[in-house]
């Protein structure tokens, strides 16, 4: 593996920057390269930070940005001879393992659990949850379509590091639907609390802002804005996007479906609905959002899930750095020493060793770090103390296909304004008897709390009685529920980060931080894998005279 | 299986209709149970009948509906004792063997060739395409990933006839992908030819849309049709729909991407790209007709298909009616007799059998039908004469992934406004080293026509080149190509019905037609089910009572 030229004038111009500008403008065109900033990041579901789930922050703009370290950019052999201490086993620690051995690095991973992946992980029958004050127990049949990803679950097609290493793994991936027309969107402040089929807040809106901006256009409202050839062509533009009829008004549209299209066998093929009246429409915001989430850049379709469950990644991973792990090795130190750094950890029986090594890369969660001894310095670890991070949570049932048998939907998304926030369908097993459905996704603030607040029973209840609010016959279908609430899971104790990664971006002496919460992709596992080849970068520079 | 009250009252209401106001009021009563019009029919493809593809029209006014005809409408029983004899073993012709001998029906299908499914196939290697004036080998890989589904090759959610046969008989499906963000428009006319990522023109149009019915509303334009209250609504919708700034203008949007997020590798994470001339997006219809593609109610999402190819679904029908099906049975004539039809076919050696049958259920082709001798009534003979049928074909290719490893496009669908229209990057066996591209669907037209009246390599020079003009790399990417022009397929002659059913959808003595022609839904194979029912009602109707 060589180093291409850009490579090395990518590393040359960071270094000059750094040279000439001082760290603030390095910490800028860091974030430009997608390893710094926070500003276009959405976490895995556009986090809000408040009980109400929002649409994704429109991004602040950003600075000129050059192209991610990846790789590629690193000389072969450049770690020969030098040793690196990795502490945690989920995607970022993972990840630079399996690349710093490339480059010759003698890698060691400290990982806490018995189990390599962190918050990749899958739920199946069997599995034990086990929190800070509470462990449950798995009763979903087995079956290998009968699974619960509580962690990352959809993965965006341009996340390609990620997809180049499903690629390179042989991880076998299928479509994950964010945007189901058949889905339901449920307000309890709009339509009487009835939940709407999504076609039909689809097609009406399309229909009613075609219809307004078409009679604007035709007042001469916008003549300053569009010559007559853009008038002319906007008309026709817009009667195809909102299927207005020859008078250009919106009269219902065949795209919002037939009465009692949200149920199986209650068709009339033929009769048009009336639209929604747009005041309704529009009084709920909500509504409008939901309809906003998957044009979002991260959200866009098409998104993948790998088939089997998203463990099938950290299994991918893990077989390939198996050697390198030491599991249930708590760490309950962090040193720097001469020219080095030293973990002292604690193995399953209480039993104390040390690891000493040139370097450590410490993918350690911020929430968890921060209460670990250690000899940071004083601005790192203020960064590592006062790093937020969501908490989101999610709660899974085994239940009759009654979403797809009864109602036509088929994977996606529904949506209500209640503390569940979310129900997904699952995206595999179409037409078996029966499923796992996510009866809940709070991305954090107010719902989210609440929810890792509650026992695991209350949790089932609290979710099952919301749930009944989107489909009437939820309580009576959904069953096994289990819940996973990241604030109380040991060694996480949050979901992602959500804070400017700042300093933490720079090495403390021969100490490196890495985790999705150092990225761009806050929330996204390809935001660990940017943060890993960052902290790959820092390091290789040391090593590169 | 009983009769229920619904089902009784259904049949009730048709008669007393029939009697009351005569055939005209009947059929529009049909029409409106989706056994008649083809008003609200769009093709498998939303067809357009010239050259030039075109969005799929917006249905004409139905009249008030009702359920169609289904299965748990018809009484146990109503057959035993009677006889049937169903031409062409299509999803129609299963359907109505499979459902009549539920009932009692002694069933006979005669198939013209050696294969149960009609336009239902799927293409592998070591596959052999006959038409009427070539003859092609396959010579895709043998896997199961590589396959061609040249005619039906996506289900929609609602088709719940058809997924419901599906969920019976243990098909398994997967996600089909209508609308990827990361695929390609290409028109001619429109940025110097160059293709456009989608999530562009997506992010772009909602944008001014959005910015100009700001502007519109702010300015009172539209203060006869909005109250104050709708104005400060819709004001904060138009913000999160198009992702105005705080203006309220639109500035572009990570939602179209960072620049160069058309290929992969290449791309600035937190940059934005300038947003597109409006009026160069108004400009060119194509590309707002193109957004809209998937809004049309069969082709919202979620979408399906079988996994391992379409014929799943054939071969699922044919194992469970194959005892029926008379093989390589050519009809040569069609007659009435007292009481009954007589059908006349010769077999694979040119030997003339014949079936006697109280019944005669033909699903047929018009185009085909057309030239059997036959004692059919003058106005059902020219009905079936003057059948219009769309030109459909489509091309395949086998290639490297090019379109996922280098492009991140996973499934969806590319278009153009050259002839080929489409290209379908195929949504099952992502992150493998080859694949299968569908490299030309035209929907009938004249591009249907130039691609059937061309040679199996004409074809695929032609495109060949036209696809390079979407992907540059195409050329040397794809080899292996094969395609299907339905117009020569022999025993089909055509690919989907576009005329009106008419007079088909009523009896000619003991004589009942059905096909995919002759439903609301022309073109899908939810239509040919559709009218497998509606002719099954015709006939028990008869021995009813």
């Amino acid at each position: 593996m060589s180093s291409d030229k850009s490579g090395i004038a990518r590393r040359e111009f960071l270094t000059s920057v750094g040279r000439a500008v001082g760290g603030a403008a390095m910490l800028r065109t860091m974030a430009a390269m997608g390893i710094g900033t926070v500003a276009a990041a959405c976490g895995s579901s556009s986090a809000g930070s408040s009980g109400t789930p929002v649409a994704p922050p429109a991004p602040a703009p950003a600075p000129p940005g050059m192209q991610s370290p990846r790789p590629g950019d690193w000389d072969a052999n450049v770690g020969v001879g030098k040793s690196v201490v990795i502490l945690g086993a989920g995607i970022a620690g993972m990840t630079a393992a399996w690349e710093m051995a490339k480059l010759g690095y003698s890698c060691t991973i400290l990982e806490a659990t018995a189990r390599a992946g962190g918050r990749n992980r899958t739920i199946r029958g069997g599995d034990t949850v086990v929190e800070t004050d509470s462990t449950q127990a798995c009763t979903f049949d087995a079956d290998p379509d009968l699974y619960f990803n509580p962690g990352p679950a959809r993965i965006s097609h341009h996340h390609e590091f990620l997809l180049g290493y499903c690629r390179e793994f042989g991880v076998a991936l299928e479509t994950f639907v964010n945007d189901n027309h058949a889905a339901l969107i449920h307000s309890s402040n709009a339509f009487n609390g009835q939940a709407t089929i999504a076609r039909r807040l689809h097609a009406d809106t399309r229909g009613y802002i075609a219809e307004l901006l078409a009679l604007a256009v035709n007042q001469g409202a916008l003549d300053q804005e569009l010559t007559a050839t853009d008038k002319t062509n906007i008309l026709a533009m817009l009667q195809q996007y909102g299927d207005l009829d020859a008078a250009r008004n919106y009269v219902g549209s065949s795209r919002a479906g037939f009465p009692g299209q949200e149920d199986a066998g209650g068709r009339q093929r033929g009769e048009l609905l009336n639209p929604l009246q747009l005041s309704d429409l529009l009084a709920d915001t909500f509504l409008q959002l939901r309809q906003d989430f998957a044009h979002g850049l991260e959200q866009q379709p098409t998104m993948l899930q790998p088939v089997g469950g998203m463990d099938q990644i950290a299994l991918a991973f893990e077989s390939r750095v198996a050697a390198n792990i030491v599991y249930q090795a708590q760490v309950t130190e962090i040193r720097k020493v001469t020219d080095g750094a030293r973990v002292i950890y604690q193995d399953e029986f209480g039993a104390s060793f040390t690891v000493d090594a040139d370097y450590c890369l410490c993918t350690i969660p911020a929430t968890v770090l921060r209460d670990i001894p250690n000899d940071f310095s004083v601005n790192h670890q203020a960064a590592i103390t006062g790093f937020a991070y969501t908490s989101a949570g999610k709660i899974a049932f085994q239940s009759r296909r009654f979403w797809e048998a009864d109602h036509n939907i088929y994977g996606g998304i529904s949506w209500t304004d209640q503390d569940i926030t979310q129900l997904w369908y699952p995206n595999n097993g179409f037409g078996q008897t029966n499923g796992i459905i996510v009866g809940a996704y709070m991305f954090g603030g107010v719902a989210g709390d609440n929810f890792a607040n509650q026992t695991p029973q209350g949790r089932i209840t609290s979710s099952t009685t919301q749930g009944s609010n989107v489909h009437a016959e939820y309580a009576a279908e959904v069953s096994r529920g289990i819940g996973v609430a990241w604030p109380k899971v040991p060694f996480q104790l949050g979901a992602w980060g959500t804070s400017d990664p700042g300093i933490l971006l720079t090495a403390d002496d021969n100490i490196f931080f890495a985790g999705e919460h150092l990225s761009i992709l806050q929330g996204w596992q390809e935001g660990a894998i940017l943060s890993a080849y960052h902290a790959i970068d820092l390091v290789v520079q040391r090593d590169t005279p």
